[in-house]
C-alpha cells in the first residue's frame, strides 16, 4: 500500500509537529484548546477565540446523566467493566443528528444564508425568511432552535457575550439571530438553543459546518470518561436491567 | 506497507473463496452456519456438528430486551438514527466478561482441567476439584454456572442432548458436568448455564476459547438488528431519557 | 422510567420465547438462519427461503480482508487486545453508504419503482426508465450496480438462480433486471452486483429496506470474527503502523 | 426502571451544574481543561495543575496520522462517510493496553511502589526494585518505559519540567524516577516515556489510576477529529483497500 498523505503530524525528523509547531513547544506555552483549534484551522486562536472556544466546549460537556450518550455508556461498562475505551466509544455512538447533531445542520443553514446575502444580494431578513421558507417547504426541522427543556438557554447569552466582547461576533450570531425572528414571525417564537448559538460563533471563528459535530464529540467525551469512572467506581457489574413489556404476538408452538 | 498475510479470503485469480472453497459453491450447498464454522475452524462441520452450532447461535440471539447489550444499541439509534451500524456496533461494546463473556472464560477452565487429567494423570472428578479450588483461592468466579433468574437453563438441556445425540458430546460436556458436581460439593448446587453449555459443546467441536466470545457477537448481532429494527419502527427519535437522581456535592460559587 | 415496549422477546413466565416462539424448540427444530428471518418479519421462513437467505449471508460475509470493515477491526484488535468486542464492532463501524450499504439503497430504489407501476399504471420498464432518469437528475448514483473488480459478479446469477427455483422471484428481481436493461440504454452496461442482487431476492422474501443493511451486518460479523481471530493468533501487538507522508505546512515557531 | 443516582450533572432547578458549579459561570471564568479536571476530581485545578493537565492533553493528541486509532478511524469514515461519530468511535475502539494504555499501568505501579514505602518502610529505590523484581517475575512488561522510535521522549522533560515549577511533583515524579533507575540497574536503560510521564504527574495531582486511560482518549478524540475531517476533505470515499496477501489452504472443491 502506498503511504497515506496527511498534513496533520509532520514526524520525518525526530521531531513530532502538529500543523508544524514543535508538540513539546504546544505543550508548554499553549492550552489543549489550542490545540484543538490548531488542528482544525492550522493556524493558533487569538485569546479571544480560545475563550469562546472553551465555552463551547465545556458548554456541551455533560448535560444530563440520562441523556442517550452518557446513558450507553453507562449501559456498555455494566456489561464491559474490562474496556474503558469501547464504554466511551459506545456513548459517541449515540451522537448524531437527534442527539448533539443540530450543531452541524445550523451551520450549514448560516453558509446557506451568507451565500444567498452575496450571490443574490439578499438582506439579513430576506436571506433569513428564504431560509426558513425553504426548509418548511421541504419538511426540514430548524436544527438550533427550541429546546425540550428551557424557554431560553442560559449557554446561549454566554456564548453571544463572549463573541461580542472579543470581536468575534460577525455573520453568523448576525444571520442566527435574523433566523430568530424569521422562525418567530412564520411559525412561533422558539429560542436559540446551545447548537444554535455555538453554529454561529464557530461559524464566527471559521470553522467548517463539521466542525459543529466535531466539537460536541470533544467536548462530551470529557463527560462520558466521567460518568463511566463513576460507573466503575459506584456500581456493579450488570447491574442495569432495563424493564421492558411484551406486547407481540401470543405464544405459539413450532408446527 | 506491505501487503498483511492471510488464510481467510483467497481473491487470487477473480474467484473468492474462503479458506479454499468457492463462494458461489458455498451459497448453493452449504449454509451461513457452515459458513461460521468454516470461517473459524478451516473445515466444514458434520451435520450433527451444524444442528449443535446452529442451537448455539439461536440460543443467544437474543435473551431479554433489556439486557445491556440490547438497551444500549436502542439508546444509540434513539439519538443517531443515521446510521444503523453504529447502534448495532455500541449493543456489541456491552459485550464482555459480565454479559455474553462466560463463554470464554469457561473454555479456559475446560481447558484448564482437560490438561490437568492430561499432564498429572487426575481422573475427571479430581481434576473438576482442583480447577473449582484453585478459583476459589484465587477469589475468580467459576464462569459458566448460576443463573439470575432460572434454576436450571432449559437451553444447557437442548445443547447437551444435541452433542449427546450427534456423537460430538466429549471431553468438555464431561469436564463441565464434573464441575458441577465439583462446585455442588465446594460451594452450593449452582446449575450449568447457557455459557457453561455452549462451552462444554464448543470445546467438543474442536473450537478455541476465543470463540466462546466470537459465537456470542454473532449470535447476538441477530437480536441487535432485530432490537434497532423495532425502535426505527415504532419509537420517536430521543424518546428514551433515562432518569437520574442527583447526590453529589450542593450547589456552590465560583470563587 | 417506564418499561420499554417490545415484541421481540417474551420472558412474561419463565419462558423465553422469541416472536411468540419458545427458544428450546428453535435451538432443536430450527437454524439460526431461521431465527433471524424469524426477528425480522415474524414468520419463519420456507425451506427456498431459508436456503436462500442463507445464500445472503454466505455471500456477504468476507468478500477480502483488506476491505475497510476487515482492516478497521485488525487495527482495533492491533491496539486493543483486550477487547474482541471493540474490535468487531470497529469493524462494523466502516459499514455504510459506500461499503456495504447499496442494498438498502437499492431496496428503496425497488420499493419507489414498485410503487410508480401501481400508482401510475406503468409499465416495469417505463418505471425502470423514470427511476434511472430521476437518480440521474438529482445526480444520485444507482446503488446495487458495477463493480470496482468484477464485470460480472458470480453471486448475483447464484441468487437469482435460487430465487427462481424456489419460486421466490417476483417484482425485486424483474425490477433489478429491468433497472439493468434501463441503466444499459441510458447511461453503459453496468452489471447488477451482490448489492443488487441481495436487494431484489430480499425484497420478494418481503423484508423492509432497511434489512438491506441488517443483512450485511450479519453476515459480516462471521467474517469480522474469523480476521481478529487471525490478528490473535497470528501477529504481534501494534505490528500494524500504516506509513504515511507529510504535506502540510513546514515547520514554524511559535511566537 | 428507578432513577440511576449521579453526582456529575445536577439539573434539578432549572440549572445546569457540574460537580456544583454553574455550567454558564465554568463557560465564561474557567477553561476546558478546568471542566475536565472538575469532572474528575470535583474540584477545580490551581494554575499550575491546569498548565499541566493541558500539557498532557497536547502530548497525546496526535502523534502520527498512521497509528492504529488514527488509521482505523481513517478506514471507519472511508467505507461509511455518512457517520462521523461511528468513525471518531471506531478510532477509540483501537486503545487499549498496547496503544495508548500504558498511563493506567504505570499508574498501578506508582500506586503499588508507594503503597510498599509506607506499609513496609522501604526506601523509594528498595521499593521501585522490588516492583521491577515483581513484574519480571511475573512476566509483566512495565508500562512507561522505552519507545520504538525515541531514545529519550521530549514530551518527559516537559512535563516533568512543568511538575517541578508548579510545585506539583511528588511521590509520583520520585517513584518514576526511581523505577527508571531501578529498570536500569536490573535489565538495561530505558526511557521514561509519554506513557510513565503522565503516570507519573497525573498521579501527584491526585488523579486515580483509571484516569491514565481516560486522559488518553479525551486528548487522543482532538487528534482523531482532525484525521476524519482530513480524509473527508481530501479522499475519495473507499479509497483504502489494505492490500494483502492469501497464504492459507489451496483452492479445494466442496464434496
Amino acid at each position: 500500500m502506498d503511504a497515506w498523505r496527511t498534513s496533520i503530524v509532520d514526524a520525518r525528523d525526530g521531531h513530532i509537529r502538529l500543523r508544524g509547531y514543535d508538540v513539546p513547544a504546544l505543550m508548554t506555552g499553549r492550552t489543549f484548546t489550542d490545540t484543538i483549534f490548531l488542528l482544525h484551522q492550522s493556524r493558533l486562536p487569538s485569546t479571544a477565540e480560545r475563550a469562546l472556544l472553551d465555552a463551547v466546549l465545556t458548554g456541551v460537556a455533560d448535560h444530563g446523566s440520562g441523556a442517550p450518550s452518557c446513558a450507553t455508556a453507562r449501559l456498555a461498562i455494566s456489561g464491559n467493566r474490562q474496556s474503558i475505551s469501547a464504554a466511551v466509544a459506545a456513548g459517541l455512538l449515540a451522537v448524531g443528528d437527534d442527539h448533539g447533531g443540530a450543531g452541524l445542520g445550523c451551520m450549514e443553514l448560516i453558509a446557506e444564508g451568507v451565500s444567498l446575502m452575496k450571490t443574490e444580494g439578499l438582506s439579513i431578513a430576506d436571506a433569513a425568511a428564504r431560509v426558513v421558507a425553504q426548509s418548511r417547504q421541504a419538511k426540514r426541522r430548524l436544527p438550533g432552535f427550541g429546546h425540550r427543556v428551557h424557554s431560553t438557554d442560559p449557554r446561549t447569552a454566554i456564548l453571544f457575550g463572549l463573541a461580542e466582547q472579543g470581536g468575534i461576533a460577525g455573520d453568523g450570531v448576525a444571520f442566527v439571530n435574523a433566523l430568530e425572528q424569521a422562525i418567530a414571525s412564520a411559525v412561533k417564537p422558539l429560542p436559540i438553543n446551545i447548537d444554535g448559538a455555538l453554529a454561529a460563533v464557530l461559524h464566527d471563528m471559521g470553522f467548517a459546518p463539521e466542525f459543529g459535530r466535531f466539537v460536541f464529540l470533544i467536548g462530551r467525551v470529557a463527560g462520558l470518561t466521567a460518568e463511566v469512572a463513576e460507573e466503575l467506581a459506584r456500581e456493579k457489574p450488570m447491574r442495569i436491567r432495563v424493564p421492558v413489556e411484551y406486547d407481540g404476538v401470543a405464544p405459539r408452538d413450532l408446527e
